[in-house]
């Protein structure tokens, strides 16, 4: 029953969200040893004013 | 203390998140014999990209 | 698809668990229209050292 | 590597958020006795309608 | 700076975890177009007494 | 009603889980305009085989 849930800054196209799907799926039911039915994965994008990393925020960042 | 977490796809009316909000406080304090003031509720709404089931991006369903 | 995560301090029994579970998918999935085969409901306990409240540490509460 | 997560109603300035990251880095850093390189800052905002305290829907309060 | 959380019954060796932070590392960063290095994974396990499926106890199942 | 949730490396003491509480608090409720009574604030604790950065995992650094 993994859940397995991906935060990321928005901003990915649709492809790049399936294949991510559809890999994470794959390779994670094959190292856990189970059934790729089992697995659900959310999806939570945030801008780059909703993250910081030590101590920035994302959209301050280079 | 309880904190409840609902992520879903996007779209439910006010009603329906109100009625959510209010029945799974509810039954939430009864079952674990907790105050209703103690819980607090989150919802996450997520678009059909942004979840996926059996490694199958949720906008590619049926 | 919805996804509920109860985080909640430790100590309840399985039958409280176990109705929680029930009762939580079925009025979720009544509100939400959507089918209980499709609600998946995670439980994080966490001890009274690990959570707080208005800036107060649960074990330190009464 | 602590990751905090801080969900909060929508409305907030860049200039609230980036403080909010500069402190609780710098804080949890001093406190936990990690590096402020080591600690990242995910923050997810929720619209009125998607939060309850207590039963009521955050949209229904005062 | 994707943040990926799973959650996943106990019971899995250090070996799986390993490979599981290995290898969604770097599928990740390979469909997301970005450095493995800013890729951050926690891991939660839950009994089988703390989660459901369709209602039903993970404890109870088969 | 902010949620704080901080996932973290177990072994602090109760001490440093205090002050995190007291301290994240105070200084997000002074940052965000809001009562200190409406936050709440949530940690996690996972050991080292159970995150991982850039691929590695926890336990393998150093």
């Amino acid at each position: 029953m993994p859940v397995i849930q991906v935060t990321m800054s928005v901003g990915r196209s649709v492809e790049q969200k399936r294949e991510l799907v559809e890999v994470l799926t794959k390779e994670s039911a094959r190292i856990l040893g189970t059934k790729e039915e089992s697995i659900r994965i959310l999806i939570y994008e945030v801008s780059k004013e909703n993250w910081g990393n030590a101590g920035i925020l994302g959209l301050d960042m280079k």
